[in-house]
Parts: C-alpha cells; structure tokens; sequence
C-alpha cells in the first residue's frame, strides 16, 4: 500500500508514476486468438466443439449438450431462497427503469432553409453477451448487461458461456430468466466470440457482443471490432474514495476493500485532508480484511495497489481524480456537489456518506459496467445506446435544394468529384 | 455490372453473395503498424521525424517544419474564392447547428425510495482528428469531424496530417481555420495516430482519434482502441438508390456516379420496380461516366460493384435494404415515408426526388461520416457523442439506503463478496 502526501516534495512525480502504472495482465494473447478466429470462421461448429473439448472438459455432441433450455432457467429461478429472488427481482426492476429513461429521442425539424433534418434511434436486431464461468459468473452481471438490450428493443439477446466440467451457475440462469434472454449457448472463451461474431450452422451471427472478459475474451473482441460492436474493452477495476475525517473509518474501510476483493489487481484509493482518520482507515482495513473469506484477493490487491493521499484541503481532489479517471469515485462529504462540480472524468460518483460503491454494484439502477484502467476520459458505463444506432435523415423539396444546393455543387468541385456537383445540378436545370 | 430481378431463381442466393461479399483490402498491415505503434512508444518524435521522412519525403528539423501555424490557416481562408469561401462557411454553419441540437441532456432525478440519480456528459479533453493527405484530402471532411468535437465543448482539438514532399491542401487549412481547430502536425500514418494516442516531447496525448483514413491509419486505430477512444473503422462506402420508374434516369445515373467516383471499390445499387427504367439508368450511366474527370475510378467501381435489382414491388426493396445495411440510401418516389419506415439499418437517409446524396456530402447538416460495409447494422454515424462520455451518479440518504440496501447484502453474499455486503451494513448497524 503507497502512502502518498501532497505535501511530498516528490509528490507529483509519484502520483504520476501511480497514474501511469499498468494493472493489467501483459499477456501476449493475439496471435493464439487470431487463430482461434480463423478455425471457428472456417470450420464452425466442429471447431468450436473441439476448443470447448479442450478449454472447458465440456462434449458438445447432442443439441441439449450445447443449450441451456429456457425451462432450466425458470427452475432455477422457482428454486431460489425467496430473499434472494426478491433482491433479484428488485434490482431488475430498478436497472430497468433507470436504463427506460435512458432511450433516446428521434429527432425530426425543418429548418429556415425548408430542409427537413433528423435521427431515428433503432435497437440492434441481435446482441450477444458473453458470460463468464467460475469465479467472475455473477447474476448482477447478466442483468446489467441484459437489461439495457431489452430496453433497447433488441428482438434476439444470445448468451454464451463456458461450463467448464459441465458446471452451471443456478443464479445466473435465473437471472438470464428474469431479464428475458433468448438463447444460451454453453461456449465460452475466444470461440464464442468468434461464433457469435461470425456465426455458425447452429449459432446465427449478432451484431453487438458485450460482456466481461479478460485476456482471451477481450482480445476476441478487439480482433474482431468492425464485424461487430462491441462494448469498452474492461481491465481491473478502481475505486476513488474522497473522505473528510468526520466519515466512520469502518465504512470506508470497508469500501476500500469491497473492490480490493474482486481481484488481486483491483485498485482501492483512499484520498483525505486528515491524516488521523487515513491511519484509523489504515488500520480498520487491516482487521476487517483478516475475516473476510475473499482476504487473499483483497490483500493482495490492496497491498500492492491500495493508497492513501493526504492532501491540505480536499478541493485538491478533483485534479487527481481527473487524472486517475477511475471507475468507482465516492465522495463522502457533507456537500458531496461542491466536489463533484470539478470532477470531469470518471465511470460513475456515488454523492454523501450513505451511498457505499456497492449499492450501485447491485440495486442503484446506472449501469455497473463502467470504464476502467483511465478510460472515463473517453469512456462512459453501458448503456441502452450501446444496443442502438442512429440513421439520420434529410429531405430537400425543389426550393430548398435551389436554396442549399449550389454551395453544394460548388465544394464538390473544389474537391474535384464532379459526379457529385452533377447530381445537384441535374435536379436545378 | 451486376444485374439481378427478384424473379430470378437464384435470386437469393446471389443477393447473399452480393452482401457478404467483401470490398475492403485483405492487406495485412497488422504486423507492421504494431511495429510502427512500438517505435514511436519508445522513441517518440524522433521514430515519427524518420517515419516521416521515408513514407512522405518529408524533413521535420525546425519547430516550423512540425507543425502549420494559425496564421497560415487563417491565410488560406482569406485566399479562397469567396464563392467558395460562402459554401464552406455555409456548410459549416448548418453543419454545426444540427450538432447543437444534438447535444445530449443531463439527467437529475430522485425516484418513489427517495434514491437520487443521474448522468452528467462531459467532452473529452482532448480529440485528434486524422486528415489524409493527397486526393482524400477533402476540406468537407475537416469540417464533418472538427465540428462535433468543438460543438461537443473539446478544448483541444489536434490535426494529424501527411505533408507528402511537403505539399499541403489550401482548402484543408482554410476549413480548419473556420472550424477553429487548435494544433495541426505535419505527420501522417500509423505514425500520426500513435503519436496521438501515446503522446510525444512536442505532441501531448488526445482521448479520442476520429478521421478517415485507410489500412495502416484504421489498422492503428483498431490496435489502440482502449487506449483511447476511437470512431468506427471506415470501409469503401456505398449507395443504394431506390427508385420508381418516374424518375428522371439522369438524376438517378448521377446519384450512382456520385458514389462509384470516390474509389474503385466504392459501390452503387439500384433497386427498381421498374426494369425499362433500370435499362435508361445503365444507359444513361454510361454516357456520364464517360465525361467525368473522375471516369477511371467510377468505370472500375460501377463494373466491378455496381448493381440493379428489379424487383416486383418496391414493397421488398426495405427487406434488401436491411440486408445491405448500406451507408447510403435514397428513396427516390413521391411517398418515401412509407418504404423508410420498415428501413431498420442505415446510414442516411435521402427522402424524395430532389434530396441526391452529395447534398449530404456537404450542406444538409448531419454528419457524413457514416458506417460503412453493413456496419450501420450496430454503427451510427459521427455525433457529438463520440466526443463525449457520460458520468452517472447516485446519491442515497439513511432512508433509501435503508429501503434498497438490504437488496444489494443479499446479492453481495450470493456472489461471495463480503465486503460488499459489509459496506453496506456497517451503515445499517
């Protein structure tokens, strides 16, 4: 853990130094994934069958090997503590009318000139979600990513993934039942990437993927940027905690380490202008890290990329946060806005004491998608936007093409296309 | 050419092969431009001076040779032909207004459990846009790309653009003076791109690259997506005209020109319901072709890529449409409301008789920059969005967190996350 003071005379350096540094996994996985690409475009389902063989000790032979029917979600769903299906049913519900509220407007005007304008916003006709198995296969995954393709109008949403052994996870089936997915497939990796991108002779092709994924997953999707959509690359998660001395150390500690747990290359910061309190925090990270089942992960992360800055006075925090851009920024204040107002990049802000990072994890409703590793500076979380695309429009009568049109004719002869000029001109004549 | 009726028996299947047929190069650049990426990594201006003087003939010595002053800009403007001078700001001016109204909202409400959220969107800090040199070099494209960013509140907006022996575009500089752009560097390429996404001693770091560009610039780009945001990969682009036969075939033949002139592999297709009138349209193709001074590229594209399709009623032509997911399309009868409103995936849209697409090119307003190669079935075309991200946010009180938080607990400990679960109840105690 880096403790870090603004009153450092090397402090800019390095905090720079922090900002720069890469968390993620330098593995060199292009050219294996470019051949898993290649085989799945070629050879279809024969391929992927033999990767899933390979990777997960799963036979795809029969069509119930290859599919989790949707009577397997609804049992997984009917056979879930009713707390948990309760807590399920809520977030869904209040993902679903955050995401609602999120679709946009078409547009259509007619200007001064007569010319009419406009956008109409339609959803994909199919999205792909990839979902991974093991540790990182959570319920409040699917539905956040499910979720904004329904709003969206998405007609198909297609999951893939791996069972590895031929394990499945009950809660993401219930979860893949509440939010109304239409096909599962048990394919995981790079592969299914690839068949949803490509297609197969069982596995039609879809036009957006989304998904979490590391390494293999999200270089497949990279690779294959352009033949699909696809939503930000992810890296390791973050979290920016801004706190005044009069916050409990114990909440915040334990928000420190609620994204210090998620991986060993999690990123929990602590910025404060009392260095007391980051001491108490210091330590209440300490103790409450020892009892949790998930303490290999957490110390780890926050041993080796937890840190604490102390700054003279808190309106310092902004400008590091913008540097930092993280994913997570809490400010626990009493006029949490006055903080906010200055911060330009960043995935999402939790505002005032009683608003923990992982309420917005589970049941806020915004998306827990979010950009990482710095990418708020261009970025922004999952959105209904990311299952949607825009066809603009124009309509010129005879009087409106005489009024704009010249102009027309005139730049593309300047720019030397003279088939251009000549269809404005032939309608003038 | 290639001529096919919906009556035809194999229709079908040489409609499909027409659709995926591919039209982008197969060159494979990959290897090259990683290399190129690493250099300029490593070596920063230096690598990009060495680059620069192999591929554009070009010597970067003095700060002058690296960078096209302001004065220069505002030079070319005060030279051009006012004529033209009038189109280009014209252009702008309405090219601008219709990004205005494209600004998105910031949302701020609190819901029925008393949990307040939002979104707030932000421009980026810094956009580079990327201008090909020679025949692509087109001041309209300028415009189409600088525009958004600066309408979207951009602070700097950054040029990249290959000076090949030297030479520069009079017109480029005289647009990018109307669009107030803020830096432009005289390097190009694979080269220009990294530069701009890594930064160098003399070129600070952007957010987001847009801008046309071909093989090794789009092979850039795609390799450094995720370390910046970028607009979509860029393809040969296409028409689909869908005409009755009530249309004058002059019109129509030079709509299809105005496509097949931009390159070679650019493609055009008619969709008639008609098939006297396809017959004047090839026609009457033919002669225009033979006077442009673009002839050599239109020929090939038109011979190569040009189609017409008869169909029985122009009732099918939204289902071919949607398959072709073209970047253009005209509709060119006297209800084209009825066809447009089952067209799900395209660019633009050009609706009646007197709207021929160069309109688009340059005066109408929305962006010409539209995805290309059936990517308008997930892509749209350049927005201020591109230059944008969005920050959501979420502020609870004890209550709300009261009413939703037990909700998140449940969920926490269903996915093994204990201290997410504890974040919470440390504040519920």
């Amino acid at each position: 853990m880096l403790r870090l003071s603004t009153a450092d005379k090397d402090f800019e350096a390095r905090f720079t130094r922090m900002v720069s540094d890469r968390r993620e996994s330098a593995t060199d996985v292009a050219k294996t994934v470019t051949d898993i690409l290649r085989e799945i475009r070629a050879r279809g389902d024969e391929a992927l069958a033999e990767y899933t063989a390979r990777f997960d000790r799963y036979t795809l032979a029969s069509d119930a090997d290859w599919r989790i029917a949707p009577e397997d979600c609804r049992a997984a769903y009917d056979a879930l503590d009713p707390g948990l299906r309760d807590a399920l049913e809520l977030a869904a519900a209040r993902i679903r009318a955050y995401h609602v509220d999120q679709l946009p407007r078409d547009r259509d005007f007619t200007d001064a000139q007569g010319v009419r304008l406009g956008a109409k916003w339609r959803a994909v006709d199919a999205a792909g979600l990839y979902v991974p198995g093991g540790r990182a296969a959570y319920p409040s995954s699917l539905l956040m990513n499910a979720i904004p393709a329904k709003v969206a109008g998405v007609e198909r949403l297609v999951v893939t993934t791996p069972t590895p052994d031929g394990q499945v996870n009950p809660l993401v089936l219930a979860a893949a039942h509440i939010a109304g997915v239409d096909e599962i497939w048990r394919v995981g990796g790079a592969q299914a990437v690839a068949a949803l991108a490509y297609g197969t002779a069982r596995i039609r092709p879809v036009d957006v993927i989304t998904g979490p994924g590391r390494d293999y997953v999200a270089e497949a999707k990279r690779q294959l940027y352009g033949v699909v959509g696809i939503d930000m690359v992810a890296g390791p998660s973050e979290i920016l905690v801004i706190a005044d001395g009069r916050n409990d150390p114990d909440w915040i500690a334990a928000d420190l380490l609620s994204q210090a747990e998620h991986d060993p290359t999690s990123q929990s910061i602590l910025i404060t202008d009392d260095a007391g309190f980051a001491n108490q925090v210091e330590d209440r990270v300490d103790v409450q890290c020892a009892m949790l089942s998930t303490k290999v992960a957490a110390r780890k992360s926050w041993d080796d990329y937890g840190a604490i800055i102390t700054v003279g006075d808190l309106a310092e925090a902004p400008r590091l946060a913008n540097a930092l851009a993280a994913e997570h920024v809490e400010i626990a204040t009493d006029d949490p806005e006055a903080l906010f107002a200055d911060i330009r990049h960043a995935g999402s802000v939790f505002l005032g004491r009683f608003t923990p990072e992982a309420v917005g994890d589970y049941v806020a409703g915004p998306n827990h998608v979010l950009p990482t590793g710095r990418r708020a500076r261009f970025a922004s979380g999952l959105s209904v936007l990311d299952f949607m695309k825009r066809t603009s429009f124009i309509a010129l009568d005879e009087n409106a093409l005489r009024a704009i049109g010249p102009a027309a004719v005139a730049l593309a002869e300047a720019e030397g296309l003279p088939a251009h000029a000549r269809s404005v001109q032939e309608r003038l004549k």
